[in-house]
């Protein structure tokens, strides 16, 4: 029989099989595409996105090759950085015009890299690139947050395939973020303690859904995983602020990072997923009690009318399940050292 | 400049497109699949499915041809009938194990005519099969809510593709409807009114993004929608029960979801959709002030990391200008009469 989990943070509930479980091979991955042709974020073509914001080159001028990772703006920005926030009313109706930030973190100048592909150095690199523009971004006033998120493969909503990250600064809290920052609330109200703190505390004393884990950070597949495959991440001391990342943690989420993707190429064979950073908001928002961590969601399922009425979502891949394929799966470490 | 614009009833915000509106045709819809061959659905195969619940038949015995609508178990049910709920903690976690129905309409014998190419007297079988199931489930002291649903096309999430809809009832409120419930009272909590009330009054009377209109329903592209052409269709009088429908009611509402999906066929070329029909809780959850409705998702764009991350949505075309597409667009009436 089927199970039904809650996640103690939002109170969204999961259908997880406890039968009938498929296997990774079973899942139909569409192959990312790959051609390099025309590819405006590769080596050599700085010259087709909008001048650089920021860079990582040894030497030579902006907006020229040897670069390892490159900031620019989004040619077509869902939100834009010019004009003054402008609310208004229409009857029950709330608007206001489309400021904010929108940018793409290139993780590379290789087309055929992912950052399941990189080594632990090249996914740091672009670990402070995502830490420099949030650091920049947070002093404009209008901001209230600063979500950096990945698109890998078509199905998850890439409309390139060359690998990159995206940024986007909002006016808002987004309601996802709030959800999370009202559950904790409520949880720290009535235990006194971070629901994050809690669950990874439980995750490591009950071991069977880790995928690594180092000195700070825990990646592994939440009890209440949501996709098949999903992973989190997550600092292990309690820290609400992504940006507020030593030296050393970066180091160790580069590891983190780039061993889970990894190990999901590795298992399931190049998948399309998303992955998110959720951070405390900013500019008077912030909040000391959320506990910052990443999200990756391999995009092996299709979301239909029963996720998008209720809100459930059904897992087919019990995380311990798919937790222990990950662990297991072996990875390539070479140039990491 | 695209604009932000925020939902009244669960404070969902959207960005919506100002410039560089899509056209129907720019959309890359997959074409939906239609091999007849061994499908379980199809008339004359009924002992492929579980035996049925119920079936419109003129004559002849259970689980025979000659049905018009037929409800079967689903085969591979996310919960299942048998067992006393049983709740128990696990640590942070709460967990329950999978009781529920999972219940599967067969729309009609035909393998190749959706709803959307139904007459209007078959679109008011599938609807009077939905009213007889919701009404026989909720005497399930188990449940809570009764969520009906459809997957159209594979994009959408359906595993076979002859067309039908599914109904899952559930111990559980589920967390969407409940955002609903929650968003509705507290805007009575100052207006003294129905929101759902309210926005439908400020569609009727902006006029600009109605679909189709009749005496007791209102199909609209929500100022507020997520998705490209995303229709909701809403009785005109305060009802928070779907299952209250009256004989007239069925007739118009019919109309309205045969006409709408056909209108969405006819601009934008047989698109995979979802769509999913939000009522009252039942068994002791109902609330008055809920204003039941239908929401109409087509397929067009993926959900990706921002959407996943933030709980905003893109939506590329405003909603007057999908509305004023699927106002305009001609649609075959033949048999309809």
């Amino acid at each position: 029989m089927n199970e039904l989990r809650r996640d103690p943070i939002t109170s969204r509930w999961i259908i997880t099989g406890l039968d009938k479980i498929p296997n990774p091979g079973d899942f139909k991955v569409d192959p990312i595409t790959k051609k390099k042709d025309g590819c405006p974020f590769c080596h050599g073509n700085e010259a087709q996105t909008p001048p650089e914001i920021i860079a990582h080159r040894k030497s030579g001028p902006p907006n020229s090759p040897g670069w390892t990772v490159r900031v620019v703006p989004n040619k077509f920005p869902a939100l834009k950085i010019e004009g003054n926030l402008d609310k208004q009313g229409l009857g029950v109706f709330d608007m206001m015009n489309g400021i904010g930030a929108h940018e793409v973190i290139i993780d590379g100048p290789d087309h055929l890299r992912d950052m399941s592909d990189l080594t632990h150095a090249e996914t740091e690199e672009v670990i402070w690139a995502y830490l420099a523009r949030s650091i920049d971004l947070r002093r404009d006033p209008r901001f209230k947050y600063i979500l950096i998120f990945k698109n890998y493969g078509k199905a998850a909503g890439a409309s390139l395939e060359h690998p990159h990250s995206q940024l986007i600064a909002l006016p808002i809290v987004p309601k996802r973020v709030l959800e999370e920052i009202e559950g904790a609330e409520e949880y720290d109200g009535y235990k006194e303690r971070c629901v994050f703190c809690d669950i990874m505390r439980q995750e490591k004393e009950e071991k069977d859904r880790i995928v690594v884990e180092d000195e700070c950070f825990l990646a592994f597949c939440p009890f209440v995983s949501r996709f098949p495959y999903e992973v989190w991440i997550i600092p292990k001391k309690h820290m609400s602020d992504f940006t507020t990342l030593s030296r050393d943690h970066v180091q160790c989420l580069a590891r983190a990072m780039r061993d889970s993707l990894a190990k999901i190429k590795a298992v399931l064979g190049d998948p399309p997923y998303n992955f998110i950073i959720h951070t405390s908001p900013i500019n008077g928002h912030e909040r000391d009690d959320y506990h910052w961590h990443i999200e990756i969601m391999p995009k092996l399922a299709k979301i239909a009318g029963f996720e998008w009425g209720s809100g459930f979502y059904i897992n087919p891949v019990p995380p311990h399940i798919a937790a222990r394929n990950l662990h297991e799966a072996k990875i390539d470490t070479n140039g990491n050292t």
